[in-house]
C-alpha cells in the first residue's frame, strides 16, 4: 500500500520488486565507458532498417524482449507496459511494443520519461493492479538529431554545451514479487521553466527541475545527501550537472559527493567527443543496467535515480517559448 | 483496492468519485448539437494568441482551471496531473499545465489519451497515491492538420472519410470522495495493427482496437451490451463506427442501441461539412461533459467511455508504416 509522504512523494512500504532490467545499445555506447553493462551492442546504427526511426523500433523491441526472458517472462504474463520515446507521438514505442499485443499506456516526458515509467510502473504493482510491468523508454542519435534541430549530414557545428542523444533502449520488468533491489518511493516532479531558449543547452533547462523535485524528496522523505550511495541524474551533462550542484548548495545541501550523471557516465567525453554528455530517453534507461548490477551486486544499498526530461519541441523553440525542465525521482534500495 | 479482473481489467470496488468535469471549446464546436453541456465557448480560435499552437495551451489552462473550480479545490489541492495532446512532443499539455505547478505525468495516447489519464487518475486516487487528481486532453483543428496532414490555409480537398479535429479541451478532476458518478472499472487497451495506412481514413484504423479492447471487456466482466445504458466511443466517425458494428456483430454482440460516437454527437456533419465526424484528444474529452451531465441527471445509471486513438505521425505513414489503432475503456456508474 502506498503511503502518501510529505507534498510530493509516495512510499512503497514493502518495495516494489525490479526483476529485471534491459538495455540494448548504438556504437557509439559500445566504445563508451558503461559498454560492459549493456546487455546487447548493436553494431549497426540502422539495425538492418532503412530508416533511424524504424531502427528505433527494433531497439525497443528488442529491449522489451530481454527484459522478459531476463525475468523469465513470457510477454504474455505482462500485465501492462509503459513506454515512451522522443520521435514525434511516440511512434518508437507504439511501433516498437505492438506485436507484443499487450495493455499498452504510452508516456511522454521526454528524456524523464523511464523515470515517469518506473514511477507509475511501481505504483500500478504496489495497488495490486498487475503482477508485472514492463517499463522502457528509448532514443536515436541520428533521429533526435533530424527531428529537433538538424540533419547529421549537414555536418553543422555543435557547441561544446550540447549533449549527444543515446542511440538504443532500456527496460525494466517490475514485478510484485522476487528479491531483488525495490523500488521504495517516488518524488514525482513539477514543470519548471527558467526561461532558457537554447536548443543545444538543455542542461541548463533541466538543472533547475532536478533541483526543484530533489529538493521536495529531502523534505518529504527528511533526507540527506548522505542518505543514498548514490544520486544519479538522467542527461544533465556537464553543464546542467554544475548548475545543479550550484543550485543545491544555495539551498544547504552537498551533493557532489554523492552526485553522478548519466549523460557524464555513457560516454567519455573527451576521447568521444560528445562535448556536455549524453542525452535522450535511452541515456537513463540504459546507464539503469550499471546502477541496478551494483545494486544486485552491493556496491550500493541506496540509491536515487532521477531521470531528466526536456518538454519542448521546434516548433514551440521557433514561437519563442522556452524549454521547460522535468525530473522524477525513483528511491532505490537493495534490502527492504 | 483495485480488483484485478480476467484479463484486461480492473474493478474499483468503492468507485473512484469523478468530482468535476470541464470543457473549453472552439467556434465549429460552439455551433454544434453540444453547446449546451460545453462551459466555455471561445468565439476566436486563436484564442487571443498569434498561433493555434499556442492557442491550444490556452485551451487547456481554461479547461484545468474549470475543473478545478467546479470542484471547489485549489489547483495547490491537486496532487496530480495527467495529461496529453496531438502536437509533437505534447507540447500543449506541457505549456498549458507548467504554471499550476504540479507533479505531473505526460501521456501519449493520441485521441485516446482522456481514457488512458482517467484510466491511470482511477488506479491514483484508488490506491491511496492521491486525494485529488486532475486529467485533461486537448486538440486543435489548425494545429493538427498542420502538423499531421496540410495547413488549412492551403485548402486542400478533404475526402468523405476524413474527420474534423476538435478544437478545444476537457478536463476531469478524480477524487477519493464524494458522490459523484465514479469510475467502477477500466479495461486497458493493446496496440491493434490491421495494416490500414490512410491518414484521411482513422476511423477505420481505430475500429478493430476499440472491438478488440470492448470484447475483452465483456469476457472480463461477463458484460454484455444491454448492461449498459450507453457506450461511447472516441472519435471513430460515421466510417469507423459502422465498422465497429459489424466486428462485434461477428463475433455474436449487437451494440448498435446502445452505441454512440463521441465524433458523431459533436458535430452536425451535414450541416457542419465535417464529413465523417469530429476527431482529436479533445472530442471525447469534451463529450464527456454531456455524458457526466447526464449520468449527473440520472438519464444514465451505467455507461462504458472508451476513446479510441490513431498512433502515427507523418514520418511513419511516409515511410510506408500502417497507423495503428488503440483504445481505453472507463466505466463508469452514477450509483455504486
Amino acid at each position: 500500500m502506498a503511503l502518501k509522504v510529505g507534498l510530493t512523494s509516495l512510499k512503497f512500504e514493502n518495495g516494489v520488486n525490479i526483476k529485471s532490467v534491459s538495455s540494448v545499445a548504438g556504437t557509439k555506447e559500445g566504445e563508451g565507458p558503461l559498454k560492459e553493462y549493456i546487455d546487447i551492442l548493436v553494431n549497426d546504427n540502422l539495425y538492418g532498417q532503412k530508416t533511424w526511426e524504424k531502427a528505433e523500433t527494433e531497439f525497443v523491441k528488442k529491449a522489451v524482449e530481454t527484459a522478459a526472458q531476463k525475468a523469465a517472462l513470457s510477454l504474455n504474463n505482462i500485465d501492462y507496459i509503459l513506454a515512451g520515446d522522443l520521435q514525434n507521438q511516440s511512434a518508437a514505442s507504439c511501433f516498437g511494443v505492438k506485436d507484443f499485443k499487450r495493455p499498452f499506456f504510452g508516456l511522454f516526458g521526454a528524456c524523464s520519461t523511464f523515470g515517469e515509467g518506473l514511477s507509475l510502473g511501481a505504483v500500478l504493482i504496489d495497488s495490486g493492479c498487475g503482477k508485472n510491468v514492463m517499463c522502457e523508454a528509448s532514443s536515436h542519435f541520428s533521429a533526435a538529431e533530424a527531428q529537433f534541430r538538424f540533419p547529421p549530414e549537414l555536418g553543422n557545428q555543435r557547441p561544446q554545451t550540447s549533449t549527444w542523444t543515446v542511440t538504443g533502449a532500456g527496460a525494466a520488468v517490475l514485478s510484485d514479487e522476487g528479491s531483488e533491489p525495490k523500488i521504495t518511493g517516488i518524488t514525482t516532479g513539477k514543470i519548471v521553466d527558467l526561461g532558457i531558449t537554447d536548443a543545444n543547452n538543455m542542461g541548463a533547462a533541466m538543472a533547475p527541475a532536478a533541483a526543484d523535485v530533489l529538493l521536495n524528496h529531502f523534505k518529504d522523505f527528511s533526507a540527506a545527501p548522505e542518505s543514498y550511495d548514490r544520486i544519479f541524474t538522467g542527461d544533465l551533462g556537464s553543464v546542467g550537472s554544475k548548475l545543479l550542484i550550484e543550485l543545491l548548495r544555495e539551498k544547504g545541501y552537498d551533493i557532489q559527493k554523492q552526485h553522478r550523471d548519466c549523460g557524464m557516465l555513457i560516454y567519455d567525453s573527451d576521447k568521444q567527443d560528445t562535448h556536455a554528455g549524453g542525452s535522450g530517453c535511452a541515456c537513463s534507461a540504459i546507464t539503469f543496467s550499471m546502477i541496478y548490477k551494483r545494486l544486485l551486486t552491493g556496491e550500493y544499498n541506496k540509491i536515487l535515480f532521477m531521470p531528466t526530461g526536456a518538454l519542448m519541441n521546434p516548433s514551440s523553440v521557433a514561437q519563442g517559448e522556452s524549454i521547460l525542465g522535468i525530473c522524477h525521482i525513483v528511491m532505490i534500495e537493495r534490502q527492504v
